[in-house]
């Protein structure tokens, strides 16, 4: 849920981004509780369940996704090198309709809320960092909303194509047809043209 | 932008929500630049602009829309009490697709982003509280690209009027319907039933 943080330059005057500052933390400090190796298609949660843990993904690939009318909509990825979370049950601690699937073999280390907290609280420069990041996160949502308003299947290609190539080299093509919200005839129709 | 957020409780160990805490300091310390005032119809932002400024909403409404292939899609609004932005710019500091308009007469008050850095960082609460609205945005955020991707009108409008009764006493029929993503008639026809 947190790729492509390097794609926006903040103004930090720190040439690493916020991000690669808190996951060198998190393993200088060791904070993380186990590791999880998911199979593929394996959840790693399940919707209308609350999950406030932070995941370092190690290798492999993870696909958010929600349900509507029993149609599944892909909404994130998660990728070897990604901090992820169910950002919505990680900020309110409550229930969220994401669920978390592995898409291939995947290989996590799992980051309790209190302990990265506690991490944070002690280190004004990552406390900064996070607060970079949740900027970084609000940015990439309100693409993300442009994106799926933008009526054009070939428009929303380009726009996603330009910012996150890493998708296309990584993912499968059905999911991402269900990210770009077009089937995937639609995708290959377009992807050849 | 920022409405809604006494809808989120989050942990604060403060009864006050963030944005009231931050938005007293803002009156309290005067940091504003100047007053605005707008006519119905008058422009904030245009798109293609840079516009790193925040707003305290006096009285009145705005709306945020992006163009997307010659039609007006409504993405945000701003009512009397908010404090509003265009946050892609204001984070960024770089140009954005934003308009922000004036759809009844509205009274604004200008905070520069240097004026707004320079309270939070003297503040630690208020850092803190900051903090706290942008995981709010977030999560707001996330709730509309949820509202965009389901796929029954019926559905959407009972999520918004769900979360944001006051679009429904506030903002004119024809930009709900432009928010929700559908037409007038289709928002008469549920509205009624």
């Amino acid at each position: 849920m947190m790729d492509k943080i390097d794609n926006y330059s903040i103004n930090t005057g720190d040439k690493r981004s916020p991000l690669k500052n808190i996951i060198e933390q998190i393993i200088a400090q060791r904070i993380w509780s186990k590791e999880i190796l998911l199979k593929k298609g394996d959840f790693l949660k399940m919707e209308d369940t609350i999950d406030t843990n932070l995941y370092l993904v190690e290798e492999g690939s993870l696909r958010f996704y929600i349900s509507d009318d029993h149609e599944e909509k892909t909404i994130r990825f998660g990728y070897g090198g990604d901090l992820v979370a169910a950002l919505d049950s990680f900020i309110t601690s409550s229930k969220s309709p994401l669920n978390i699937q592995s898409i291939r073999k995947t290989k996590l280390k799992l980051i309790r809320k209190s302990d990265f907290t506690d991490l944070i609280l002690k280190n004004q420069k990552l406390k900064n960092a996070w607060e970079q990041i949740l900027g970084i996160l609000l940015l990439e949502c309100m693409e993300r909303e442009i994106d799926i308003l933008t009526k054009s299947p070939l428009e929303r290609y380009k726009r996603v194509l330009a910012r996150s190539p890493r998708l296309f080299q990584e993912i499968q093509h059905k999911y991402i047809a269900s990210y770009l919200n077009m089937t995937p005839e639609t995708l290959s129709r377009i992807s050849k043209s």
